[in-house]
């Protein structure tokens, strides 16, 4: 019952911080976002400390290293953070633009313009910077936010957060604007789930468990971040100096994010099959292969089913001869997760085929799969890449943060 | 479990029926809504046969003459039905549209198109006509849709239905792209909102009962076309020529429906509140008026605050007298819905304050809340209007019924 009311309180005051937020001018927001970086820089001394006592904890409770290495804060990463809030300062406000309007045949003006859409609530894990970040863009885009980061960062995002909040006290501003969620057992997230009169918008970044688990809990809109099994397709048409490039570029240049790739899909009568396969394991990848492929590369792992579906985040990736462009496509309709599919190929056709026929966020043309990201689209700072289809797909910038108010100015204008 | 076996078919029927819808060309759908047309006219009798069985069970069970109002077909409204459809086919397509496009610092060229969402899911009551448009509105932007209409027109329904499926079979299209979902019991509702593997999009349209279930049970994304308590706000400012003129006809022109006026907010200074009200009694308008309006209008009943949360869909308003602007804002703000605010002033930075302050999905300045309407405001026909932020606020049309999916052009380009 404590707990309930804890995030009635929490949600109740978000709220109310919201209103003060959505009428706020661009040019207090941004110098509010420069403050913040500023703070964050005189900081640094308690952020490493805070952050010290994590990285403890995450040793003592065995933490793998990429994990260790993800919840790390140090004196560069903290620089990166003050850059990063003052870039978001530098984007363009996406309140208030107008985005439709005309003047209907009564006369009546009509104008649709972008307004916050209030409160949001954000639930992710290990990585601190996204406290600052999704503060930031929330900030920006005249929303109050909740987070609710892991209990693995809970010092981190405290430290964080404190100075998001000091930075409101010290500019006049309401400092539930930012709340983070201080208890972190996870009991306290169904009760947030259902505080649809509060909060308008939940985005849960993290694993499968963690995104099915909110989906099937919330009341709220939820926009989902889920996984990334990317697809490369390599055509016989392909021209082989591109191809080596691009699929260890799309395996290898981040194998731990969502956009990096995890099937290889390959033409039976590509002519460097082998070689391709040789140099991605001497760039140190592992290779699950099927039995066609595993006669031009014996030293691979033989590939079961489950492996096609599976998101590595790591320097493994499984691959898959096909007989024809048909059978690419209908291999990636079997295994997609609608993120991100390539094909290299120089056959117009056989292009035009390949994206007509697959419906995911984003489909690449003999380039990397690694462009899929809010930066490289030319957004600017994201939330995530949403995976579902309602509200945005793909990369979630500023402006999915918000929502849309026409206003109609009549001069007395009835309805016959 | 067999109507588990039930719900699953229809949903993997529809979703292999939406990939050959997806990429149909305009006049190949265009030339399938005119046929439909044709054999909507072609079926009166047989249509209006099957909804006298439905309107027979509504007397048996007493329904209210409004409802079997809603329930009715009849040869103006068939023409009526027919009519929409061949609107629909002159509409613009929205799939395949670029919304955004660029070409990136490194060559690779990016395009941002619209996309059909795959399979939709609307639930609805009474109004047989929702088979047809809906239909109609999910076939043009390139979705299967499924449709579960209520048990009180479900003779009318499968009619319909029927036409829709058989004239896809006759221009060799797969007739799943429409199911009409033929058990009416409400148990098949859960687990037809599990299939978020097979279904997009879930528009529940109905009583607020409907809507809080759908979004609970739900684990495919929402978009909401609930309730509309409107509300009008008349300024000490306001012309009084313009005044009564706009009140009538929000309340009057037709009052079941959501954007009618519900809730009458007048400035203690406007100097012809008696006459106001009184035009509104002599329109045939039951008032529930504060202490302050019943002094000016000793012949309206007491309201109580209940009756500012009320859509009445009727004959019926609430009236309260505010001391200024700000009693005006912060009453709207304690009894709206979101979905419809108006103010009448000609005073410009009371009206400026007043759209600042107020979010709602429309804000109308000097005319009727009655234009509140995707026709109205130009967009063509609309499966409802959403009061929910996320994907699509206010008049939902054919676009809202489409993704993006964004397609890379490159020419060897790897992320440095």
């Amino acid at each position: 019952m404590e707990s309930i009311e804890y995030i009635e309180k929490l949600s109740t005051s978000s709220k109310k911080a919201s209103l003060a937020l959505r009428t706020l001018p661009s040019k207090q927001k941004n110098d509010f976002l420069r403050d913040l970086a500023a703070n964050l820089r005189k900081a640094e001394e308690t952020l490493l400390e805070e952050n010290q006592k994590d990285l403890i904890t995450g040793k003592e409770n065995q933490l793998s290293s990429a994990l260790l290495d993800r919840l790390e804060l140090n004196p560069v990463r903290i620089e990166k953070l003050a850059a990063s809030v003052e870039e978001i300062a530098n984007l363009p406000d996406p309140v208030g633009e107008i985005i439709r309007g005309n003047l209907l045949p009564n006369g009546v003006r009509l104008l649709t313009q972008r307004v916050p859409l209030g409160v949001v609530l954000v639930i992710y894990e290990s990585r601190p910077n996204v406290t600052i970040d999704v503060g930031a863009l929330s900030f920006k885009s005249g929303n109050a936010c909740i987070l609710r980061g892991g209990k693995e960062a809970i010092h981190s995002n405290l430290a964080l957060a404190n100075i998001f909040r000091q930075t409101l006290r010290e500019t006049g501003l309401p400092e539930d604007a930012l709340h983070l969620v201080e208890k972190t057992d996870r009991s306290l997230i169904i009760p947030l789930l259902q505080q649809d009169k509060y909060i308008d918008l939940v985005v849960p970044r993290g694993g499968e468990g963690l995104i099915r688990f909110v989906s099937e809990n919330s009341r709220i809109a939820v926009v989902k971040h889920d996984k990334g099994v990317c697809n490369l397709y390599v055509d016989e048409s392909a021209d082989p100096k591109k191809v080596t490039d691009i699929v260890v570029n799309s395996k290898t240049h981040r194998p731990g994010v969502c956009n990096a790739l995890e099937n290889l899909v390959i033409h039976k009568d590509y002519p460097h099959k082998s070689e391709l396969l040789k140099t991605l394991q001497e760039k140190g990848v592992e290779l699950y292969l099927d039995q066609e492929l595993l006669q031009v590369c014996p030293s691979g792992e033989e590939a079961d089913e489950s492996q096609y579906e599976t998101e590595y985040l790591d320097l493994r990736l499984a691959a898959k001869q096909v007989d024809d462009l048909t059978g690419a496509i209908a291999f990636i309709q079997t295994y997609s997760s609608g993120h991100t599919e390539a094909i290299l190929a120089e056959n117009q056709s056989t292009i035009e085929t390949f994206i007509g026929s697959l419906d995911s966020a984003a489909l690449f043309v003999n380039c990397s799969t690694r462009f899929h990201d809010g930066g490289e689209f030319g957004l600017g700072a994201e939330v995530g890449i949403s995976t579902g289809k309602l509200h945005v797909r793909g990369p979630m910038g500023l402006v999915h943060l918000t929502t849309t108010s026409t206003i109609l100015y009549g001069n007395g204008q009835i309805r016959a």
